[in-house]
């Protein structure tokens, strides 16, 4: 045998440590990789009755447009921490990611808006009615697909589902109230992104959870963590609407600026600007004709004075933290919570 | 003992059936009020979540317009074909009232009617967006109560109803695709009724069936039954639209042929018809300035020609013959069936 000094020794190690990291994070992305696979194969398969195309044809091109299948995913892997077999899972997921392309379908009628995933929105491709009509057959197909599992979680995923689509619901309606106030507190936003945005991920995750026989105070602690970083990644959100970096965002940047929508920042810097800055944000809110640059600059000039970008993601982390704690305590081995954390880590690591 | 004449035994034997007659009337009048009232009080104690007012309002305000409750009060009857209790089907029958009323609601949105039951659309009395959300959450409620029942019929009721809940969605876009267009079949128009009016109405006796406990010989039965008598219910309205008494029909007569609405007369009319009558009929529904008497008058004359309310009436009348004999068929005590049958058939008498 030949000795090598210390330093070398350190070297080794490293690279070996760098390695098995690499390797882990190799596995792991086979691993979701195949999960994704699984939902983008079974969405494709999904069996449409022969009626009439008008219906159908809608439901086949929204789900056609992608998107990070982010729920259905969540779902898999919480069912994968009790049970490797997805048998149980795959319907119910494919069903959530139904639903979250009707609410998608739906509101987009409600926002007018034009594009989605850059692609035309239903309504514009085809018309309101199709978008009404074809949304409704989505919420139908989604409350079909969740309960294709065994008879025993049925009632109980049913349950959770049906409870967090009225929350949806609900958080729509209240997001659609915010529109053009300027006194929403902190709170009542919070409140919003937890019904309309945060339930469902909470929800993907419980359900995932049901579905691999787990114990009630494991779907719990699943649906606290779904909850928090559903909220931590929609504060996120609005924090990369005004800071990502465009090329790494993949949207682009000012959006929420330039529609006035409620965000984090713009309900924070309402709340809490002086009132010669919250009279300047409501100039740039008020104001009809105006450049869209000059707009978006203006108002981040007024983030920046306020601190709102950072306090923002400062409390997504906070968020985040509570999540990964609720995780923490799942009773299960710590090898098996490694995929889905990592993914979730990944999900908040997008970064300006 | 005294004698009295032939004459005068057979004038008592008269009083004496005529009052049996109206005993087991008055009998069944009450039966049917109680049912009534119970579907009532039960959509007045519906609990509504504390979210926000925007959304749950137009659910209460569309449900507190009244209505015949026909489905809700069909599934009850079904049930107590089989079983006295009504605790397994009151809530299903609730969810599948709220159902119907949420396909009026989508519905008077993607026809743009002003009036629903002689009082704005909730389209009109908020806005199209109110609409469309509280109409999504409608159906999610539909969806929490028709499971409300015992554990046993929970999945059967749960299948039927998406099955069905598709089927209208069908229903409905195969009507959409109709309009304007002069080249229905009336096989086509058949399936289209079948769809989007009859399934709901056989669901509702399918799923009263299953939370009396029925075998499925039976279901299956009551099923038949109710999409046989739908259909003719369905075209008994086309008939009545044309042909009404209006002091007892309740609506004004004409408004079908005013909106150039697909009817089985309309769409009889236009394969039957000599070319002089079809070109006459292609005016009217092509012409853009008229009035509105004028029109009513044209088309009705063109119909008497062709004979199209009579073929419509008798058409309705063998659809109504076959359902019955399905419900004949049903393996329970004739007496049990009185209720069911006579108002079925009261609903059929609804007459010019």
């Amino acid at each position: 045998m030949f000795s090598v000094g210390y330093k070398t020794q350190i070297f080794f190690a490293r690279i070996q440590k760098n390695l098995v990291i690499s390797g882990i994070k190799l596995f792991q992305m086979l691993k979701y990789k195949e999960i994704y696979d699984l939902v983008e194969e079974k969405i494709k398969q999904i069996e449409y009755h022969s009626g009439p195309p008008e219906l159908y044809d809608p439901v086949k091109y929204v789900l056609s447009l992608g998107g990070k299948r982010l729920r259905p995913c969540l779902a898999i892997m919480a069912n994968n921490l009790f049970n490797d077999k997805m048998d149980d899972i795959v319907y119910p997921a494919i069903g959530i990611e139904i639903f979250h392309n009707f609410t998608l379908l739906h509101d987009d009628i409600m926002d007018k808006a034009p594009l989605r995933r850059n692609s035309s929105t239903v309504h514009i491709k085809w018309n309101e009615n199709v978008a009404i009509l074809s949304g409704d057959a989505m919420l139908i197909m989604a409350y079909d697909l969740i309960t294709k599992t065994n008879q025993k979680s049925q009632f109980e995923i049913f349950n959770i589902f049906t409870k967090t689509a009225r929350e949806v619901c609900e958080g729509q309606q209240f997001d659609m109230n915010f529109e053009n106030r300027q006194d929403v507190t902190l709170d009542q936003y919070i409140e919003m992104i937890r019904l309309k945005t945060a339930s469902l991920i909470a929800a993907s995750l419980a359900i995932g959870a049901v579905a691999g026989d787990a114990a009630k105070a494991e779907i719990e602690l699943l649906y606290n963590f779904g909850m928090n970083i559903g909220i931590a990644f929609q504060l996120q959100d609005d924090y990369l609407d005004v800071y990502a970096d465009y090329s790494k965002f993949g949207k682009s940047v000012g959006g929420d600026i330039l529609s006035n929508k409620n965000t984090y920042l713009l309900v924070s810097a309402l709340q809490s600007g002086s009132k010669k800055l919250v009279d300047e944000l409501r100039y740039w809110l008020e104001i009809e004709k105006y450049e869209p640059t000059d707009k978006i600059k203006a108002v981040t000039k007024i983030y920046d004075k306020l601190n709102a970008g950072n306090r923002t993601i400062q409390l997504a982390m906070d968020y985040f933290t509570k999540g990964i704690e609720y995780l923490r305590q799942v009773n299960v081995e710590e090898e098996r919570k490694v995929l889905l954390r990592s993914i979730i880590s990944d999900t908040m690591k997008r970064e300006k």
